[in-house]
Parts: C-alpha cells; sequence; structure tokens
C-alpha cells in the first residue's frame, strides 16, 4: 500500500508507516530471543511446553521484546547477549499475563487461533501462566541486574492491580476518561515502559536516558491501546483475528464508548447501560453503537487522543541523537496510530 | 493431653510435640510478619487486601514465615529485620499458590472457611494471585539480595511445575510412590525448604548452613504432607476444617491409596479405578476405602514413610549446636508426625 503520509514533524514518507524498519533493524536479535523463549519455556512436564508454545507461536507481533531490543542498541549496548535473555523475560511475563487474561475474560479466540484456555482448559492456563512467570525471575536473577529485576517486579504489580482494578469497574457506562486512562497504562502501557527501560538498564546508561525510553513506551502503549480499541469497532475479522464489536458483545468499556456516553442524551445513555452494563443485546445494536460513535465523533477523537500520547513518546526520545533505531521508533508511533485508518 | 511419647532420640517428653515452643521463640518476630503482610497487601485498588486479607487471616499455622524466622535465629541473625520482610515474602508466595490451587481445584472450603473463589470468584482469584506473587518480588528486590531472590524465583517455578504435573497425572491409580513423592516435593517441600534457606541467607552464614536447613525444610515438607493425607482418611472436621474423605471425593491419589493400589488384587484396583479416576462413587465406598487402607497397612505405613523423612529433617540439623530454636524444629517434626494419631 503506498500512500503518503503526512508526519507530525513534517517530513513525509512514501509509504504508510510499517513495523518492517524496526523488525530489520533488530530482526536478528530477535531471533535468538525466540530460541531463548523456546529453549527456557522447556520443562520435563510436556504440557508446559506444548500450552506455551501454542500462546507463544501464536505470534503477536513481539513489540515487547522489540522495544527492549530498540532500546539497548539506540543506547549503544553491543558486547553482550543480557538484551536479548531480558527481552525474553519481557515476552514471558506478557504471555503469563494473556493466559491469564484469557481465563478471566472467558475468552475462545485470540489473534484468531483457540485460545489455550479453550484448547487445555482454564486450571493449565493458570498454572502454566504461573510458570512463565516464575522463569522470567529466574532469568532476571540469572542475568543479575537488581535494577532490571525492580522494574520487572514493579511493572507485573501494577499489571495485576490493573486487572483487579479493571474486573471490578468493568461494565460501568459512567466511567471516567481518567479511570479508563489508568486501566491501560496498567494493562498495557506499563509492560510496553518496563521493556524499553530494561533495554536502556543493560546499556548502563544514565537515568535520564532510562526514563526517557520508560517515557517511550509508556506513551506508545497508551497510543496502541487506544487504536485497539477504535479498531474494535472499525476494522474487519481479517486484520485483527478477532471480529469487530469484541470489545461490545463483552461490555468493555473504552474510551469510543466513554465519550459517546459523555456526548450523548439520555436516551443513548438508556442505550448503553442496556447493551453494555446489563449485556442485554439485540440484532443492530453494535450497528447503532457504531452509529452513534460516528455521529458524536467519539472514534475520531479516541484517535486524536492516541495522536497526544504519539506525540509525547515522539518527543521523550529528542535526548537521543538522530540514529536508524530512533527512526524506525518514530515510525513504530506512526504505525501504532496509522492502523486506525 | 498429657502423653508420653517417645522420641526417636531417646529423651521423653511428658506431653505431645506442639508448635508451642517454636511458637513462643519467634512469636515476636511473627507479629511483625503479620503487620508487613497487612502493610504490603495494601493497594488502593480495594478488592486486593479484602480477598487477600480474606485468605491470609483465615490463618493456617503460617508454618512457612515460621521456618524463615527460625532458621534466621538458630543461625544468629540478630540486628535487622530482614528475615521479617522476606518471611512476609514467603507467606505471600505460598497464599498466593493456594489462591490459585482453589481455583484448580475448584474447592469451596479451606480451613472450614469459604474459599476466595467462592466468595469473590475466580477471576479475582487469580488476579489477586498474580498480584501477591509480584509484591513478593517487589519485596525481594527492596530487601536487594539476589540470593534469596534467586532460592524463591526456583522454588515458585518448581511449584507451578509440579502444579501442572500433578494436573496431568491426577486421578491415575497407577502413579507410583516416588511419582507421587515428587508431586508433594514440588507442591509443599520446596517452599519449605525455600523459606528456611532464606533464613539462613540473611545471617550470612556458610554454605553449609543454608543447605542444611534447606534439607530440613525439604524433608519437613514431606512429612507434612504425607501426615495430611492420612490425616484427610482419619480425623474428623472439627480437627482439619475439612471434613474426612475430601481427597477421596476428589480422587486424589496420596501415598495411602498408592499403597493400597499395589498391595490390593485385581478386585480392589477395579475399585480405586471407579472410585478414584472414574469418580463414580457410592454411599459405602469412602469406608470400604478406608476399611482397605486399614487392612493393607496403607495409613501405618504412610506415617511411617513420614517418620522417615522426618528422621532426615532432624540429622539436617545435626551441624547445629544445641539451642533452644533447634529444640523447637525438632519437636516441630515431631508435631508434623504426631497429628496422624
Amino acid at each position: 500500500m503506498a500512500v503518503v503520509v503526512n508526519l507530525e514533524d513534517g517530513r513525509e514518507r512514501s509509504r504508510a508507516p510499517s513495523l518492517a524498519p524496526l523488525t530489520a533493524l533488530v530482526g536478528d536479535d530477535l531471533k535468538r530471543v525466540n530460541e531463548v523463549i523456546i529453549r527456557r519455556m522447556h520443562s520435563p512436564v510436556a504440557l508446559i511446553p506444548q500450552l506455551a508454545g501454542h500462546i507463544i507461536a501464536a505470534g503477536g507481533k513481539r513489540m515487547r521484546p522489540m522495544l527492549t531490543l530498540a532500546a539497548a542498541r539506540l543506547c549503544g549496548y553491543a558486547n553482550g547477549e543480557r538484551h536479548v535473555s531480558l527481552a525474553a523475560c519481557v515476552e514471558f511475563i506478557h504471555t503469563a499475563t494473556l493466559l491469564h487474561d484469557d481465563v478471566v475474560d472467558e475468552s475462545d479466540l485470540r489473534r484468531g487461533l483457540a485460545t489455550a484456555n479453550a484448547v487445555w482448559g482454564n486450571k493449565a492456563s493458570v498454572l502454566v501462566g504461573d510458570f512463565l512467570f516464575s522463569r522470567a525471575f529466574q532469568v532476571m536473577v540469572e542475568d543479575g541486574s537488581l535494577d532490571v529485576l525492580r522494574i520487572l517486579a514493579n511493572a507485573s504489580a501494577v499489571i495485576a492491580e490493573g486487572e483487579v482494578l479493571q474486573l471490578t469497574t468493568a461494565n460501568d457506562t459512567e466511567t471516567t476518561e481518567n479511570a479508563y486512562l489508568e486501566v491501560i497504562k496498567a494493562k498495557t502501557a506499563v509492560l510496553f515502559a518496563a521493556a524499553a527501560r530494561v533495554g536502556a538498564v543493560v546499556a548502563a546508561r544514565p537515568k535520564a536516558e532510562e526514563e526517557a525510553l520508560e517515557s517511550y513506551g509508556l506513551n506508545l502503549g497508551i497510543a496502541f491501546q487506544l487504536v485497539d480499541d477504535v479498531i474494535d469497532y472499525t476494522s474487519t475479522a481479517e486484520k485483527m483475528g478477532k471480529s469487530v464489536g469484541d470489545d461490545f458483545r463483552d461490555g468493555k468499556i473504552t474510551l469510543p464508548v466513554v465519550l459517546s456516553f459523555l456526548r450523548g442524551g439520555e436516551e443513548e445513555r438508556q442505550f448503553w447501560r442496556r447493551t453494555l452494563e446489563d449485556l442485554d443485546q439485540k440484532d443492530g445494536d453494535l450497528a447503532h453503537a457504531i452509529e452513534l460513535m460516528t455521529r458524536h465523533g467519539a472514534l475520531r477523537d479516541t484517535v486524536e487522543r492516541a495522536r497526544h500520547y504519539g506525540a509525547i513518546a515522539r518527543d521523550a526520545l529528542g535526548i537521543f541523537p538522530d540514529h536508524p533505531i530512533k527512526r524506525a521508533l518514530i515510525e513504530l508511533i506512526d504505525f501504532a496510530i496509522h492502523r486506525a485508518h
């Protein structure tokens, strides 16, 4: 797809922004991350590598380990493999949370494939998640950095706390934009932030660079999640590996809903309460929801909010000199936002 | 209850062995552990301290944190509170595994009280378990010892691995004694071992003392679990907070079953297969199971096995000079085994 994209820094790129430049730059490292993942998820208990392999192989974009790798390289880390094994830890933690999420959400499909809980049951998913989480800490201990352990232990606690918060506030159409933002920070952005920061730590760079990369990751993660929430109302199954309207059917309160609810009248609020709080949904409700979102500019403005966080992420990289990795990380922001189109 | 117990070292004690001496010696420390637990399980997400408080307050004997405290004191640790905060970590990890276990086992009762999953649902139990686990690692990172982090990360991985193993081998009446032993090591004994070893680590004692306490904990843990498995067929609800026959009803393969199966003829094996593999149970089956166990000496010999591991635990302490804590730890072994009577 060759389109001209107006970048916010005034430059133009004669193609749609993509992951390709970043993948090209850290591809060799990422291959070794995948090898570490396969080696370290091994266990004599065969179900562990089977189940973990299913979800890890199912793919996803390996965004988080790529952030660790890219951050390490941007900070000049060159002589070692610490970034590779810590990127694997980040992916293990991410995978453990996905396994538990799918149990909690009772999901059957992830990226178009049956979830582990659908194939092996909830029990196995809970326990293999615990194993991967413990394994991540074992690998971090081998690495030996208390800073890394602190960053990822803190991230894990915030993630779990956020999941519990989401559990107790789910299906509340009066969720504020701030409350929603706290949930997606905890759910998504904090691990992006930690992944990027860990890369700076292995390069032993000054705190300012660690913090810059953490801020980049946090704001990129928020932008990604916001756009994901838009895509759930606009995409097609082929594009996402899930169908349009999954969030709607689950009664998930995402920013497009929050904005539509705030901008609509009492009759519309009744509609949102019926469909998302009471989960009383009939044919045509999803189409009506999308119509309301469009009428109120809720999808467009959610993308605008994503642009805002993307801009913060971009500025966070300002302390780094020009570098192919820096350019690829900036393109990653554009990629995150461009997915909404 | 005043009985004369013949101790294996030839001495006599004019009362039943109990936890009391240990509790008296580490009681002040344990009070502070409880304070740390309450402080560190706090979260602005109210459900977290509610749910965690429910299971932690429900009690249990605080065996694992007591082992950490006792080991630290036995090793002469005197100037600091590290043993207190690490004992809290051990209890957090234990609590996290209990929360996930109750989800996996679909348990409604624990120690006579409704389980957290019965009150708040599986989802909350999974996520609060994740939070406590992460919180334990945060507290360990604050403590700053990579040795401690390694010990407890390894223990956690083995526990999770053991739980998955148990999931895949559950209800198999042909489980060998060795396979059963591996399961209870992973499920129970490894955390006892880690808890005791951590105490030696904070006291900065030679590896030999760390390893002695680890061996003590491991073998004590095995003895405890073996006796628990006997009690499940012999106790009364008042004594245990659970009814006789819970394991039987769940089809759990414990050593009394393994021995009865091995020692019985084909007709008896059919009985075990029907009741524990197919879970096809009728009135009188539990009584018949207990009768078979008694006929084959399976309960008696399971206690004998427990004595064997208890003896190893006692000998492991041989490198320590006489000390009130050492005597209390030895009485703890006797207590573990005496519960079968």
